[in-house]
């Protein structure tokens, strides 16, 4: 029973862990998905494997983001579901960080989530319909020391999600905000024997995001957190 | 397929909202649960409806708590699930709240979830296993004013429910605490039709209470709040 | 030159620590305090140092906190500043604590704090004016494992600090929550050579609380957090 | 008695309310202070008044602000003291906003505080000693609808505020950031004689920047909200 009350997907920041499990979840639903990252040739696996369709990306760059849209639209109709995945990362001290790099690791963790949640936003406000999920980490909440662009694109895209969700949520819009705390299982890798499920398995988390497309309007959550049993916090 | 695991319940300050629900979709999964209230009489229909156990219980009498827990196991076993979801609310001026009646309030949120916690993780912890659901509010992240015992009481639980998770999660129990952010829905009472689902129904919150027991260890919420799509927040 | 614009205060909780402190900075801008603890004997020396006027109480009897509001009204005026510093803690795991020390722990942290306040409220809503402080702890914002008592108060406190600030400011009442996040120094204990002011100077500490009362009601805070600058946090 | 530990200030993002107050407190202390803004025709009078040195800067410019550190070394030393006090904000529906215009205000509210922080980290690390002071809103931590962008560029700066302060504060360097939760009182605009003091005073401001300016190290607070006493939390 497909019990996701919505048709098509967008999925961008696409690679091997949270997005492809959301995309097999999603698949396995027969939901239509678009798979969007920077370099699709990774993609082709999951393409492989799900059917999904791949189109590259740099989502630091509007118009980009704008013609992907217009692209998914034309594919598999306007998306429903949209999925941010991206981040950018850079560390240490911040007196050797280069500008250049920080301004990047804030657009891609920050900015392209704008660029898409607007996107999203101009299809989904007349349709009265869709949800956007977007995946935070830690840093989101806590600003870590050493890794103060992490901190700033994290917090600011909390911060877009807060206030996407209030504005977007009276329209019909579900926006969620996903505080991933902690590793994620890389495929092919195994927690160690005495730590079992000590990493975030991708099919767990996706189960989540899945949970969230399911839930009721008149019971919406705009964030919530997942990490493993062993997890210091 | 019952893909909740865990064997049995105890859902304690029961009544027509959210433990009704609750009740019904953990009955609907097959699984044994009792539901205690300081004054049974009222869950009758839901004991008729869905073949649960009601015991009496004051919640803020830790020896009364105990020995619901003793009376539940001896009925259906230990519980492997346990929802408290009791509330003491007074509202008023600071200036003019009866003393007794403020720690009453405080007794009935957060004491005697205390007691809960503390007779489920005697049974949990042995057995490596279990979840408690504590059914919070906005008043438990946000004091309002002319509220402050439910502020107090709400806080008291939240701190509690972080406190157990971080104890507990590394033993295997899931510890989360729901954040209940507006007006639950009351029986045979609709939303104004100019604004539906601008209530929580608590079949949605119930929903929501379930997807986190079916949550996999390496992907938990200790928190989750939900609210109406068109709550301010 | 005092510029802190109040007449009278009581500290309750009055120990050695930062109430002492505290104690000492309003006494040095020659403003009468009453210090109140359950053992007055240790608060001899404080006493004999600054002719702060010493007063028994268990902050946990209502019937005795409105004993002591009316006491120090007839020594020193009704108590323009209300200092609240007292803590009930109680550590271990949750299977082991004993109900009715985690009773008391609650009593002490939050309930006793809420008989003070409202003692407050009733003598300073009618004036317009008035100051109250309440000594958090990190407990207050983050619940430790094997702690829950503590958090558990110190949530609600916190809780019943925001309550009141929303209520009470608008009546000309500042007040005001201090997040202690460290260990306080004692008395006639350095810290480790290597690690200077590793510890919070309760000096330190009570020269944020006189901060706080010299604040204009423009720009008024309601919690201030502080702690030593090598703390992880 | 000047009893704040720094010896020279620079002040970006100066312009007639915060930072003019800050200015004329610190000048007050007789320490020497820079004021850049990007127009500095504005910032005439507080120079006459105070004997402020102003330096044109267009904080999102790594370059630009680089350049100003260094030239206010050249003028008064090193700043001892770095005050952020620029704001992007463009409002609108997420759909209807330039993504230009959103790039821009992320950058001057987060980015140009990111390059101050940088060049400030730079001087104050090798001198084991420092304090900076960024300007937030309530923005920074809830996310308004219609306001999409300053929540990002203030939910940022926070993030930077705070993996600065874990940092850098083991380091001798006191970063702080503090929250304006409410209107700031525009010069020679009063308020409404019905509601006095019902928008942030500057001077109450600048006050409280002064007074985090001189917490002892053992007891620093990272973070500071104020408010009118009569504003709606």
């Amino acid at each position: 029973m497909n019990d996701i009350p919505y048709r098509s997907a967008l999925v961008i920041g696409a690679g091997t862990g949270i997005s492809a499990s959301v995309t097999r979840l999603l698949r396995a639903a027969d939901i239509p998905v678009v798979v969007a990252a920077r370099n699709i040739d990774k993609l082709a696996p999951l393409v492989k494997q799900t059917g999904a369709i791949a189109l590259p990306v740099d989502a630091t760059d509007a118009a980009q983001v704008e013609q992907l849209f217009a692209e998914t639209e034309a594919r598999i109709g306007a998306p429903e579901i949209v999925v941010y995945n991206a981040s950018g990362r850079v560390r240490g001290p911040i007196a050797d960080l280069d500008p250049a790099e920080v301004e990047h690791a804030v657009a891609v963790s920050a900015l392209g989530a704008f660029y898409a949640v607007q996107q999203a936003a101009r299809r989904m406000v007349p349709a009265g319909k869709g949800a956007i999920l977007l995946t935070g980490a830690t840093a989101g909440v806590k600003g870590f020391a050493l890794s103060a662009p992490f901190a700033m694109g994290k917090f600011a895209l909390r911060g877009l999600a807060q206030s996407a969700a209030r504005e977007l949520a009276p329209k019909g819009i579900h926006v969620a905000h996903v505080v991933i705390d902690g590793g994620v299982r890389a495929e092919h890798r195994a927690d160690p024997p005495d730590r079992p499920d000590s990493t975030l398995d991708p099919d767990a988390i996706a189960q989540s995001y899945i949970d969230l497309l399911r839930q009721h309007r008149s019971a919406w959550s705009w964030e919530l957190e997942v990490r493993p049993w062993v997890e210091n916090f």
